[in-house]
């Protein structure tokens, strides 16, 4: 063999997270490894033992890299020669902060699921943490992972749509319209519950998505919002369908339309963006389209399989795994040492302090049935 | 011949406005005459008496029934036995009330196109002049007349959704994304007009379509609303550009979305509404069909061409101009005595005033920044 | 009034077929009225005395205009100063013949539902009776009535797709799924009999449409074909189901696919053209898109609303009776003179003889199972 | 920990083929390792030394587990005591029977990119190779391993359509539709090749697939056909578009469309079977949706998601890589020992044969031009 390039020498990776009958977990798991630059070697998959084990074991790790206390797991690993060198956060978010923190006190990196913290105060906390440290902090906003987001991001970046006027994000779900967190669903009872959620319910769960999507797709920032946040089904104590009227920073009007009662409806969240010379319009359920529509009444749709970094050709769907595989080689190559990736292509700490400010805001004005608000002070 | 039943005497119409380059007056003529319950036999179309006279040659009428003034038209159109007894209003808004209340005065039906008047007091007028009257008074919400919507609003009403939760209402164009008013578009030019088209630019012009369909399909009326209405073309002195939030009387949120500069967007009015047992949505590009999502997560769509109304059986699609003309059927059976169609089946002077009563609370609501205002004092 | 242009004096026409329950009179009796370049003025609507009644003077006829013989409707016409001008023959197909042929000799203009007549010889019959006569002749091949049709056609004659290579029309629907022509169904009875229909069942019926506009549109002829055709619901005397290959005089191949037995398709049809350059897709549920495919990739949709003959703006859906009201209009303009027209715009007794060469060929060469075969000799 | 079940073991997979600019070559490793049920160990990627070791050394391999000659790691392997238990084919076709030989003769399991081999001959030869061992053979036909394609059959199993009367499959790709194989296309020229693609071109690479899938979702067989398969592109040796007539053995008619000329299509497999309760439609597009119609008119939509193996929840699409993971997953399953996979749920040299048969029938009838030609004899 010739010697152009020594072997790839994969990230490995801890996992604190994602058991049996988690969702996310296995996402991160599936997409970290996807394109082989990083590898699974241990987690703390569950605090209850029997559980850990079951997930480590499924998944071909020894015993001795299988843990049921995330603390315990981080000493072990930290002293091997062959330890984890970064750790995925997919625990409920009240845990997002505190394993966070150790994390990157033992000198790890981090991939955390959204949103950043449970609280505002505990984001800015983490931010802290964060700085004067070269650790990677990563949040996994899966929908900027997606090809045709990027490409409609840089499109009115590039000055596509001329100037931004309009900003609307609509993400419905229906999967909540009953208080089934009573009727032992255990995604529902975490997401439900304050003391694992934090302050935002649906607005924590998938507002934030699409909050983040509509700063990160326009460029624009949301400087004023209206917000009406309610807990329709009888007993919820978080919200569970919001509506908000946005202004942004350039002086673009919109809103942000997400709920989780919105009855049969599955995940299709929705951006568009019109312009003063074109607008384009992406949806979740058709995700390796673009549409765009300019001034002469045509429209045109744009299909995913072309860019440089496509794992399929045009007709080949990717899908959620394969975004999130995206966030996830991008964090890898940051780690490596590749700039202009975190805070830039990936969201990080950042954008993650921001979103929890939008949150608690949110929920306080709502509360206070406020007018329009500074999202900043 | 057997002699079962008389031949039908189709309904004597004449029609104020609608000249060359009318888009809505042609819509109106064909939909009325459509079944052949009504008939045009008049018209004032232009105050251009040329124009006038060349729209009504090219439809076919005797010069003695083509004005240019329509005061002279119902003037003359009384002295004749064969007179007509409905009149179409197709102006702009400024001339809604003026023309309506003589044809009223002259014992004649009326058909306006929306919204009702310019102003809320002009509406109020209509109103107190239409009290007392046997005549019919109604106002093609076109979209009202799609049977879809008219089989949306029916299993609403019967419970289908069970209670109603969620409202959102969406109306995109992008035909005013330039300022065209200014560049020789006649349908632009009073649309940007406040002294043709009255206080409300986009919220009157297709923001009442919304708040009236949103009303009709749900049964739910608007309570309280926020409203964010923009002129976002430089030099546009009406609004172009609307988002609102929505509470309705029964505790529903809601969100309203118009806009006339959502550049590229042709007219998809869609609306979608949850309730604790299923969803229903409505598209206007794919308006044969109904969306219907349910608890088990299976999309449903029943298609049009079954109702005992419709003219064309499955798959075969009718468009603006049939669902406009079953507005005019409807008030046709009115007029011949029917009960339960205006204020019922076909929205009528109340609508009007409704509707003149939100653009005009949302225009004030809006210009001073006001958080939730209540619809009614 | 000033005088530039006299009234429009419109076209007056009777109908032959048409009564209660047919679904193609009341279409046909819409569309020609729409522009009001036609007027109903008699009709030999049923056979039935009192049902031709009933359905005549539910359209305000007189009784002197309404017959139940269609051959004493034409001589009674023919004795009137303000006798119809035009004959629209809207019967099952054995009627198509004999009804054309005696209003041709009575110096009437003809427009026929298609196909043109029951047979092969039929054709060629009306086709001589045609000859030497100024009559205009149309037949109303729907689909080449659609305004997005009609731009595919001038886009692939002005070389938009460079060499046509493929082409696909594909026809389903599902009503004829079970045998309802024995139950009660008088759509499907007259279908479904060979002594009404003639030779062809679905072939004769969707499958002349299919066949009809992938030549219309294209530009290219069928040479060959290979044909299998089937009575696939058990007792069904006529085909239900038709699959066949074609080759094209330009060298393109192709595929036809129409069914009755498509269970649960509504009225689908669809037509696929490719091109050495470009492809284009239309489809009758989103009859106002064209969609046009490049060698690029991207996938451009133009929206109907845009022609000079557009009765509504883009956004506003023309429908079924509109496409056939372009007909109507059209047939019109040859009435009064126009010259290309007939055959080249809108199909006539040239297009009705290769249509039904074309039913015979296929049945008599599915019946042999036959393979390739030549459509004409 | 607790000692519940031992750590999984990954199966150890070699690759041949899928050097740098293969399509399918990662499709294959990341689909294989998705669920960490199998892990690549070693490769032949290239023949060139050079690129096999990039594309090895990419992947993290060390250098003795990366060859350019596939026997020679075959042999390697073999010697070692971690050596390859599996071996994935994706070469070009005519590798595959030669390959597919040799792991099968040194003991191991083999997972072939379809089509099985570069002609019949050598299809049955691979099958008599496959007589008497015990060793898995699995052909990867992508679409059999989407979940709403599981369901389809699933249903039409257990009756849900009734007889099955139509089965249509359509596969139109236009990437050939210009000759890129003389341009510098390395997936085109294999393709466009006889001595390494076989007998077949667009039928071999994706009509193959098309005919396949009918059967595997219809349970019925092709018992008769006629062939028509053009070389369009002037130069071009093998076919590149094709249109078929089917019989089946159950009675049902249907068609197979597939051309890789159709200008701007990207990979858009739809099958559409109808029978006599019900009909059901899949398109690739739309992969996580599957369509029902039955006799009431209503459509309904299933969403993918609520499999038991589903990785994602409803709304989180699922992609190509994952449907190529599903097919390994099984086939992991298979090598383990459970029954009930191999040619039931998986594809294996049973379809191979009859996919080649299939090929090579339809290569010579359409050459001979002939009419209804039975696939078996």
């Amino acid at each position: 063999m010739s010697q152009a390039s020594p072997p790839l020498a994969p990230i490995r990776m801890a996992m604190v997270g994602g058991g049996a009958g988690s969702f996310i977990g296995p996402v991160h798991r599936m997409a970290a490894e996807l394109d082989r630059q990083i590898v699974l070697v241990a987690g703390a998959f569950s605090s209850d033992p029997a559980r850990s084990a079951e997930t480590g074991r499924s998944l071909g790790l020894a015993d001795d890299r299988i843990h049921a206390d995330w603390r315990a797991m981080l000493a072990a690993e930290a002293g091997r020669a062959d330890g984890a060198e970064l750790v995925a956060i997919v625990t409920p978010n009240h845990l997002h902060l505190p394993v966070a923190r150790a994390a990157i006190a033992a000198g790890l990196h981090v991939v955390s699921d959204k949103p950043a913290t449970a609280t505002l105060a505990e984001a800015l906390e983490l931010r802290d943490a964060l700085a004067g440290t070269d650790r990677v902090y990563a949040l996994t906003y899966t929908y900027t992972g997606y090809p045709m987001i990027r490409r409609a991001r840089a499109m009115i970046a590039d000055g596509a749509l001329g100037e931004v006027r309009r900003i609307i994000v609509d993400y419905p779900q229906g999967w909540l319209a009953e208080p089934i967190e009573n009727q032992g669903s255990k995604q529902a009872a975490w997401r439900a519950d304050p003391a694992r959620a934090g302050i935002g319910g649906c607005i924590g769960d998938i507002g934030v998505h699409a909050f983040n999507l509509a700063e990160y797709v326009s460029g624009a920032k949301v400087a004023e919002f209206v917000a009406d946040l309610g807990s329709v089904v009888p007993g919820r104590r978080l919200d569970d369908d919001c509506n908000m009227l946005l202004r942004f920073d350039n002086g673009a009007r919109g809103a942000l339309l997400a709920s989780q009662i919105a009855t049969g409806e599955r995940n299709d969240l929705t951006i568009r963006i019109q312009g003063s010379k074109a607008g384009i319009a992406w949806s979740h359920a058709t995700a390796t389209m673009l549409t765009i529509t300019g001034l002469d009444g045509e429209t045109r749709i744009q299909h995913g399989g072309t860019e440089a970094t496509a794992r399929l050709p045009v007709g080949h769907p990717e899908g959620f795994i394969e975004a999130f595989a995206n966030i996830y080689r991008d964090t890898a190559a940051a780690i490596r040492g590749a700039d202009g990736i975190v805070d830039a292509l990936v969201p990080g700490i950042a954008a993650g302090v921001r979103s929890m400010r939008f949150v608690q805001r949110a929920v306080e004005s709502s509360a206070g049935r406020a007018g329009w608000t500074r999202l900043e002070d």
